[in-house]
């Protein structure tokens, strides 16, 4: 109900080179994007969704003959719901160095007729951001009137508003944080050990080995899930309840969780790449708008003009509400108009993906009020 | 200054055969142990120190020739500290399962000649105090004084009062918890996975093919060491130091805390038993006293008739003072004598090995108060 149908992805080349943050270029690229609603006369109404670690450019509806295959944000994004499709133009992008059809890892590299695999650059924030820009000329888009995300598809939505303050009016941040702290960078780094220790890795030369690190993908996302959640949340969903009513004394599944682990990590190896989940961790680690203004976020948030809704969740111990604050003080500072939303969900990171009434009630309000 | 000084391993070696939790049986078993200190005339001043995952018989002092390998709760135990070696003969043992020298999956398993390996039976909290009481009769004592643990350490003590409530007048329990949570297990799952797909494990008979499985058993320390820490303590002793002052754009060490975890995991995969590692994190998850009582606390620890030193750490995120104080409500409402301390320290759950003034002064004055 209420969904934006089905859709077809969309394939938008690049001929120009693009430097990268490390100084690697790429003599050109391809993004794949989908579409919801229509563009208005005055182009004055694209929203731009970017999507977090394993998200697509599939934010909502459905794909022919696939009723099942729904976008990750498809109970957010649609026609009457809180990016509501019937008044906004919806842009959803899969960010380069992914695994869903954009330029990555997995495309050829044209300087070896191979896979680039490891030798694909590392991609930053940043990066994906110049990226998107070039989309939103491809598609004649001036200025978004939002950009959207969670996790770290809100630092996406903040770098917006660094790099292109003129190209965007709102920016919603959510459950998002302005740097990692040294614990995130902790996480990311033993879930990167995991796939860089892999045999099956070949130094990310997998693919033309015809394996698939999938001991080290399969832990690197098993060790994800228990961050995204919350622990009342995996309490709740769990507890300590034995999958066969008793003790096994040995290394089989003995509670729910290990069986919920499992079964999301193996799921996870057969349809994500390594050399993306690497890419992303490091796009992750070093996003730090702060970093060129000695470490003042205010300072460093001084270029911004866009209006701001950022939210956070109580539950969220990967990025604490406490991170939301940083960011709204700084915005405050610089005279920007913020608007501000901590929400009790006991579901902690992922919140930002769930249906939670006031969260959704809080989003359809501020994007009412934006102008188009 | 204040050390035990040079301390020497003993051995002692039991030959009934021993059945444990699982059903498995072993026909007899030995245990390292040190002692520090004199037992009295009466037997009546004995402590057993019991070890936490990575922990050892060596509790205290240093060895000869070997000045820097000092005992694990050096800075706890000795003359003059608050477990005082001048009033107390204090026991520190390595667990049954072990890997410093107590029987364990290294040892030689007497059915093939070859190291047991995986064929060592999953022991558990209870086998472990099973085991202890050995140790306790064999050195002549009825009953001891205290048993003092953190963290899994925390769970023996609180085992011995329920087990042998005769035989124990007092338990110190440290940052532990009654029963892990979800978030708990799933930890120690992921650990586990890691070891357990590492194609160096072998199915745990890694030593007869001559390797081991040290990616596994590095990803497990990496992990471990995240949980110990608390996140503001990660920020504070690391932040988002650069190790080489600019980022790599690569995956070698970008921020210093990949750099010590690295150092962490590799410096453990030198001297930890991988078999062991995973014996451990299976008598964590499977500890939970109220099992057989319906999930009653309180009902399953009408047993105990010991005095109770119960101390948790705010910045504990891996056994919340919340798990303490239901232990404290628990005995409190059998009535027992609980003195609970929620310590005000930074460094997570491993608090409980440093000497924080106000923690020590604790427990000195808990240790001050029991007679001998």
């Amino acid at each position: 109900m209420n969904s934006v149908g089905v859709v077809t992805p969309q394939r938008a080349t690049f001929d120009t080179p693009i430097t990268l943050q490390s100084g690697a270029t790429l003599p050109g690229f391809e993004l794949v994007y989908e579409t919801y609603g229509e563009l208005n006369a005055e182009r004055s109404n694209a929203v731009l969704v970017c999507h977090a670690l394993s998200g697509s450019h599939h934010v909502a509806g459905t794909y022919a003959g696939q009723p099942k295959n729904v976008g990750w944000w498809d109970n957010l994004v649609g026609p009457g719901k809180p990016l509501d499709t019937n008044r906004f133009f919806v842009v959803g992008v899969n960010n380069l160095g992914g695994c869903y059809g954009s330029t990555g890892p997995m495309s050829r590299n044209p300087a070896t007729g191979r896979p680039y695999g490891a030798d694909f650059p590392v991609v930053t924030v940043e990066d994906w951001v110049v990226a998107q820009a070039r989309l939103a000329d491809h598609l004649g888009i001036v200025s978004w009137a939002a950009v959207v995300g969670g996790s770290v598809g809100g630092m996406q939505a903040l770098e917006w508003t660094l790099q292109y303050p003129s190209r965007v009016r709102h920016a919603l941040v959510i459950a998002s944080t302005p740097k990692l702290t040294a614990q995130n960078i902790a996480f990311n780094e033993v879930a990167r050990q995991a796939i860089l220790s892999d045999p099956d890795f070949h130094g990310g030369h997998f693919y033309e080995h015809g394996a698939v690190p999938a001991r080290g993908l399969r832990l690197a996302r098993m060790l994800g899930h228990i961050t995204y959640l919350s622990s009342n949340q995996m309490a709740e969903k769990f507890g300590r309840e034995l999958r066969h009513g008793k003790l096994s004394y040995g290394y089989d599944t003995d509670f729910q969780v290990e069986s919920y682990l499992r079964y999301q990590g193996d799921k996870f190896t057969g349809f994500f790449d390594a050399n993306t989940y690497l890419i992303t961790t490091k796009a992750l680690d070093y996003f730090d708008p702060a970093r060129d203004y000695g470490g003042d976020l205010k300072a460093a948030l001084a270029r911004a003009t866009a209006g701001f809704f950022v939210a956070s969740f109580t539950t969220d111990w990967r990025f604490l509400p406490e991170r939301s604050r940083e960011l709204v003080y700084a915005l405050l500072h610089n005279g920007r108009d913020v608007t501000y939303a901590e929400i009790d969900c006991d579901a902690g990171h992922d919140s930002f993906l769930l249906d939670d009434a006031h969260y959704h009630a809080d989003v359809a309000a501020y994007l009412d009020r934006i102008e188009t």
